[in-house]
């Protein structure tokens, strides 16, 4: 877990993310989207490619841009932000504050929230699970 | 999405939720676990309170102390917690690089993988879902 925020625990990096995942490529789209300076993205996004999440890839219309898509690292993203979008809307709107959500592709309806399962396939909450912290080395 | 990244997209507070979801509780253990500066520790754990994910309650053992306790809004973060952790077991570890693990309670079996459920029940990648943006207002 810290090994994760210190890959993508950052307020911008994550956003990043987001958009790729929502068909966001090329750099001046993530900007003007995003809204942040160049030079954070640009080092965000070197970031991102450096740990494997992002890769660049050629224009898909053939010219000399080139565009910013999800590596199987980066596509297994999708769940974390899930994760976090269920939980903004669920906490972070006011009742009736209108928000955008995130629809199956085959029925245009709210996907399911994310359920934490045990072995067995049971629900569980916090107080069913815990950490094995790991043994220090025999040897 | 953009809303819970300003309330927890913030390397320090995601580690404080995490151990507090471990069992730690009190100021001098959350630093001692994280190792990070009291002024920093504090100014988090305000912010964590003031956004009512944690809450302040007198320690259990009776003495002068307090103690930080999830709200209900926090613990509903433990999905996005479970979702970092697994994404971080699956790629930030070398093969049979020993790391901790998250077992359930009741059979101290690893957990599933959470997996993104359409309206139907459905597994779901990111191809199958798609965000819905706020309509602009009519009037």
């Amino acid at each position: 877990m810290a090994r994760t925020v210190d890959v993508i625990g950052d307020r911008w990096s994550l956003l990043i993310v987001r958009d790729v995942f929502d068909g966001i490529h090329r750099f001046s789209g993530l900007q003007r989207n995003l809204g942040l300076a160049k030079n954070i993205l640009a080092s965000r996004l070197r970031e991102l490619v450096a740990h494997g999440i992002l890769q660049t890839v050629p224009a898909a219309d053939g010219t000399a841009y080139h565009e910013y898509e999800l590596t199987e690292k980066g596509r297994d993203l999708f769940i974390v932000i899930v994760a976090l979008r269920q939980w903004g809307e669920a906490h972070l709107f006011d009742d009736g504050e209108p928000h955008s959500v995130l629809l199956d592709v085959d029925h245009e309806k709210p996907l399911q929230r994310l359920q934490v399962t045990g072995a067995n396939g049971e629900h569980l909450g916090p107080e069913g699970a815990f950490v094995r912290k790991l043994e220090p080395r025999a040897s």
